[in-house]
């Protein structure tokens, strides 16, 4: 966008470009994992917005939009929802309400600060001839005390006395754009108005989740607080579902009137519903009298901690260390594993699109950050799906099939979506939530997990797969029929080869947890046998199925064929398709999309990404080499994965070139979508194409090695990760790998084919690392 | 349904059953070509029942409903709609408004009349305790005039004298139970009522057709006609969208009050809008005038000329003689071809569902029928899709391919359907397009439609499948990758062998007919070539891809594969599936049904219907021996087409069993459907399994030939059908074939292996003819 400016720890728009407001309010937006907000504006504005607050895991059950209904549709689509909004203050000056699509701004300044996870707007507009005006705002979604947030409005009169007046309010006349039938979600319980205080409680429709909000003001004239007696003439404001304390003042030229409005925001999710009225009015009042700094001051520390852990450096390109430090910065906005019944929707917080459920991008992508950074606590994304467990086995039913399947898309574990090809087909995912399962018994070390309750998971995604395979006899071999893989733009195919692996992968992986079980402990084994109700031949049914598994290959090229039959089609690259084409998935006919070579996604090369240890570089090359010119890289999660695989075969540029791409999708606007909302799951790849790919970083049987590269123009990079329960802070540079060891125990790490002893505290390793040809 | 008895001109329901209400509504339905009406009651009923009036081509273009949009959905779903209501009768005794879902009748029956296309009502019920009316209702809908119709009630206090008020009424208000997002499809413009006539003009929104309907109503008592100037104390009433003419006279016990409405219906599909109210008057007041005893004789003849070009006769099976009549009789109530601009929809004029639109039923299966009963006036069939030809070009353009590809679904060329795999990938339609021009060619004998206008079908036709296939250079052969066959339980597969094969032989009867066109007139050809715009290779290229095009066929089986991927399924039979779970559409999930091997309808097999002269009876039995008992017939389509079928391979029990189940579909509900309107384009199988099938008619090189046996437990049928311009009457016994001929000239027929001439008048030919074995 042209408009930003990317500085190493914020993102500054520097023009006003109303245009594409609601791409910067996308870019804008701001998080604390219980609650989000979109970057619009606090006062009126009349230009193009999508207005947006979220509240992690209050749904709506939208009734489900087809065109023809299939058995076994979902009745509804559970949609995060928009909800009563907080960050509102109405703005006049000399009885003229400020709004930016009338009064245009003569200058303009929207900034977010990364690290301290705040938004500050600077704009000077003529709201009337020779009449300029100076408004700052400031906000911040508190991350010590997450239903709390802060919107401070300041307003200077430049060139003459004026009468501002501002009017903190909230509302509970929200609005989903998206919804399916044009239902509005919310009913208005109670409001309420005090002096200088208020609060609005509503309830969501059908779900029932109660909300209150509540707000607690203070007011200053250069810096000289105003009792709320003085507020306004005409007091406190109240009309259905809005709740308003407009303080109105006579500011001299050049004074600043400043309002501070404490806010927050608690639902019945925590706390019952005759609480939060008391609750939420008790916080904000107690904010209010602690006063801005304080509130400030624990807020800013929570992201500092976080900081500590997730950062990643880059030296050499100020862009992409500010790029990969805002994807970053967007998954902790998102969730920091605080709460297991919440997930990480596509967009966070960011937006209604895809409805804020829950995608298989969780566990293929997102975990694996969650695991590196904050080690055992990732285990709550773990047990989201353990919880789910029951409504899973009930999808497999409805399927007419044993075991369990995770649902496409979801909030409480019920499936949401309702696409065939989707819904029943891309049953994939089911290996994604026991690769992470995997994942995390990998780089803890620790069985304990799986052991307890794990297993469960293991075990019914593997029944599911033994139930969903089929035997040919033409082949001799066990065929899955009618799937859709990783990459969308092929559907109801059979025999797609990386579902085929995984679910091979994934029958020989349960298998070989209950053994291990059985040897370490046959108490607990017996029991999850009999809780499982396991009948005897069941553990050799899955090894006859994985070990005769159907794996498309393509003798003549030395690949794996993607699917049956991906050899019949016309094989072309994707660098042929005329520009104005793409993307594709806006320009073609599905039928055409469907029936090209063209990939959208990791598919076959998902596997080498999710298993590398399984695969050799050569056969990783040759694959890469054949499928990735055909991918149009038109999902976001394309280009992280192969960033990270083009690092495991050496395609150094190609691995720089996907990984800036990744970082820096929503920031440019690549997909032509950041309208709707930030790409949040894939902003795992800032970290993940750093830490797996440039650094090469892997844990097998307990052991880490890295193989790093320094990308070219870049001076170095660091990076840190828990490893065996502690943190390890690795920095790279061209020659030099630094590592940061923060424990007592002396450990092993191999670079490349040497072994270097790496001890407590400060470590250097002088090491040929292989730079960008 | 068992409270019908089939009769041989008669569908009588002899008890109210009002629980399947519904399904006798759809039954008990009247058409008339230009418009119809289901067998709703004249009177209020509070029970269950599905309103519908329609007129032919007008429709509604309804907002497209879909879960996800997908690039090439069309904007519309035209939707033929519930027109303004002409037979409703408001009945009143006593005071107490009649309805018999409050007074259950004492006896009911209502009756279909075949013959003369009328339905009769005779109920009696107490209204009041120990007080019995009896009424009477009857009511056509003109096959002389189509924009009229009469209907006819009559009351007759039984126990004691009574007020009785008849309220003839027309009525605006009505709605689709399945519009898309619930929008009225009708604006009411203007109501008048005369002492007794009246009328109602309205349009419909979007699509602005205008319909104006009007009344005239006769009364009698005992036989004596009362003056409009008594019929009433309050005179006729109107209210926004409905007009009404009570009529209330005290009735002596055991006296009859007769209301005779004469009607018409006329829309400005046919007439300027500013004419309807004057035009619709003048004729419901001339048929006033002119008595019902007029209107209903020429009505009556009109359907005498009717049968006599249609009927069939089955000798020695009642049952089957009413059940095939009725299919007949549907077809006929829905479309005889008068207009060029209306087509057939699956539902014809009984019900909503599918929208009135056109499929490729037409050309497949009511096309035949059409063309042997009728001969060449089936030809307007045939232009109406030449008439949309520019739209389907359009349609291919939207799919980034060349030539024509028809809809799958449309009112006015339109594409209207939208689920990928069918819009865009059903594309075998497109065959049968050109297959009807070669049927009409090769049944009239007359290459004169092709060369003023067919060639056009042709070209486009071969064209769009010579840039939809693609080269596999794996194959070495022709591909057509991500189609949807006949056979809807597979989606998106490649190399669907029907498909694979029609487009074959659609390119090869285009270049064919190109080259007899050049042949017979230089100069049209080489006005056709620059009419559409051909260039020098084009012929050559079309004959390249139908020679070479890859038909996949199973060597081990010696049958072709119904697609690429068949072999890997689990191969069962149909019968096999517990009947608990039938209808499969009803009770399994969709990839279910995707990945079995069971088929919906005829596939390959469907090649063998639609060009038997190029397969030996060795190949076709093969291939039905193969399929048939994988196929659960759960398309109305299916029954038809694998009776014909299996007559050509001599299974003549399966061939009967599937007649059976093909006429009596509706009429014993066998989908479970039939309360949502009857299958009209499966009726034309009636005809096309006895005049195709068990008397095995074929025409090949201008040549007739037949093989007939006579079905088990029959005595014989007859049937007529028009060869070379005139027209045969062909009787079928046990060892005798009787030949009326219509005609000046002498013919051959080929019975199985010997050749008979054939003489003016009538001829009879003894032949041992095969019986069912």
């Amino acid at each position: 966008m042209k408009a930003l400016q990317l500085e190493p720890w914020r993102i500054v728009q520097s023009e006003p470009d109303f245009e594409n407001n609601r791409i910067y309010e996308s870019i804008m937006s701001l998080g604390n994992c219980h609650m989000g907000i979109r970057g619009n504006f606090e006062e009126s504005f009349s230009g193009d917005s999508l207005k947006g607050t979220y509240l992690a895991g209050v749904y709506y059950p939208d009734s489900t939009k087809v065109g023809w209904w299939k058995n076994g549709y979902p009745e509804y689509y559970a949609r995060i929802i928009n909800s009563p909004d907080f960050i509102g203050i109405g703005l006049n000056a000399d009885g003229i309400d400020i709004d930016m699509n009338i009064q245009r701004p003569l200058s303009f300044e929207r900034a977010l600060d990364m690290k301290e996870g705040s938004l500050e707007r600077n704009v000077v507009l003529e709201y009337k001839k020779g009449k300029r005006l100076h408004i700052r705002t400031f906000r911040f979604l508190s991350m010590h005390d997450k239903e709390c947030g802060c919107v401070v409005c300041e307003a200077t009169p430049l060139d003459d006395d004026s009468v501002i007046t501002m009017s903190p309010f909230l509302s509970s006349n929200v609005r989903n754009e998206d919804s399916n039938w044009g239902e509005s979600f919310w009913t208005t319980i109670s409001c309420q108005t005090g002096a200088s205080d208020g609060h609005i409680c509503s309830m969501t429709r059908k779900s029932g989740f109660g909300n209150c909000v509540a707000m607690a003001c203070k007011a200053y004239l250069e810096g000289e607080e105003i009792p709320p007696s003085d507020f306004s003439s005409h007091g406190a404001e109240q009309t259905s579902g809005t709740v308003s304390i407009p303080i109105s003042l006579l500011c001299p030229k050049g004074s600043t009137l400043r309002i501070v409005k404490f806010f927050c925001s608690v639902t019945t999710r925590d706390h019952p519903f005759e609480t939060l009225a008391d609750l939420s009015l008790e916080k904000a009042s107690s904010l209010r009298a602690e006063g801005f700094e304080s509130m400030y001051r624990l807020h800013r520390d929570a992201w500092a901690s976080l900081w500590a852990m997730c950062d990643v450096e880059i030296k050499g390109d100020k862009r992409l260390q500010s790029a990969a430090r805002y994807c970053i910065f967007n998954m902790l906005q998102t969730y920091t594993g605080h709460d297991s019944r919440l997930n990480i929707g596509p967009k966070g917080f960011t937006g209604e699109k895809y409805g804020g459920g829950t995608y298989w991008d969780t566990e293929a992508f997102c975990f694996p950050f969650y695991l590196m950074s904050f080690g055992r606590s990732s285990k709550t994304l773990l047990k989201y799906r353990h919880n789910q467990l029951d409504k899973a086995r009930g999808n497999a039913r409805k399927l007419g099939l044993q075991g369990a399947l995770y649902p496409m898309v979801t909030v409480d574990g019920d499936e949401c979506h309702n696409e065939w090809e989707i819904t029943f087909e891309e049953i994939h995912r089911n290996a994604a939530m026991a690769h992470a399962i995997y994942l995390y018994e990998k780089h803890i070390g620790d069985f304990e997990y799986i052991a307890k309750i794990g297993i469960d998971v293991l075990v019914e995604t593997a029944r599911f797969w033994a139930s969903r395979a089929s035997w040919s006899s033409f082949r001799k071999k066990y065929v899955i029929l009618g799937v859709t893989g990783p990459n969308e733009y092929e559907n109801n195919v059979s025999n797609n080869w990386y579902t085929n692996y995984m679910a091979s992968w994934n029958m020989e992986y349960a298998a070989r947890s209950l053994a291990l079980l059985e040897k370490q402990d046959a108490q607990r084994y017996e029991s999850a046998l009999s809780r499982l109700g396991m009948s005897g031949g069941e553990i050799d049914t899955w090894l006859r199925i994985s070990s005769n598994m159907y794996l498309p290959f393509w003798e003549e090229l030395g690949v794996f064929e993607q699917q049956d039959g991906y050899r019949d089609k016309v094989l072309e690259e994707a660098s042929a398709i005329p520009s104005a084409e793409l993307p594709i998935s806006r320009s073609w006919s599905w039928d055409r999309i469907l029936r090209s070579c063209f990939i959208k996604q990791a598919d076959v090369l998902q596997a080498f990404y999710m298993l590398p240890e399984n695969f050799s570089r050569e056969t990783m090359k040759r694959n890469f080499d054949f499928y990735e010119p055909k991918t149009v890289h038109e999902s976001s999660l394309s280009a992280l994965a192969h960033s990270i695989v083009a690092s495991r075969v050496c395609d150094f540029e190609k691995a720089l070139s996907l990984f800036e791409h990744s970082v820096t999708l929503d920031l440019e606007n690549r997909n032509r979508d950041t309208a709707d909302g930030l790409h949040i799951t894939s902003m795992a790849g800032a970290y993940l194409c750093i830490c797996l790919g440039f650094a090469g970083i892997r844990i097998e049987h307990g052991k880490l090695s890295m193989s790093p590269h320094v990308p070219r123009g870049w001076d170095g990079y660091s990076f840190s990760m828990i490893f065996k329960e502690n943190r390890m802070r690795i920095a790279v540079e061209k020659s030099l790998v630094t590592v940061y060891w923060d424990s007592y125990e002396t450990i092993i790490i191999r670079v490349f084919e040497s072994e270097h002893e790496i001890l407590p505290g400060e470590n250097v390793i002088n090491a040929t690392t292989l730079h960008a040809v």
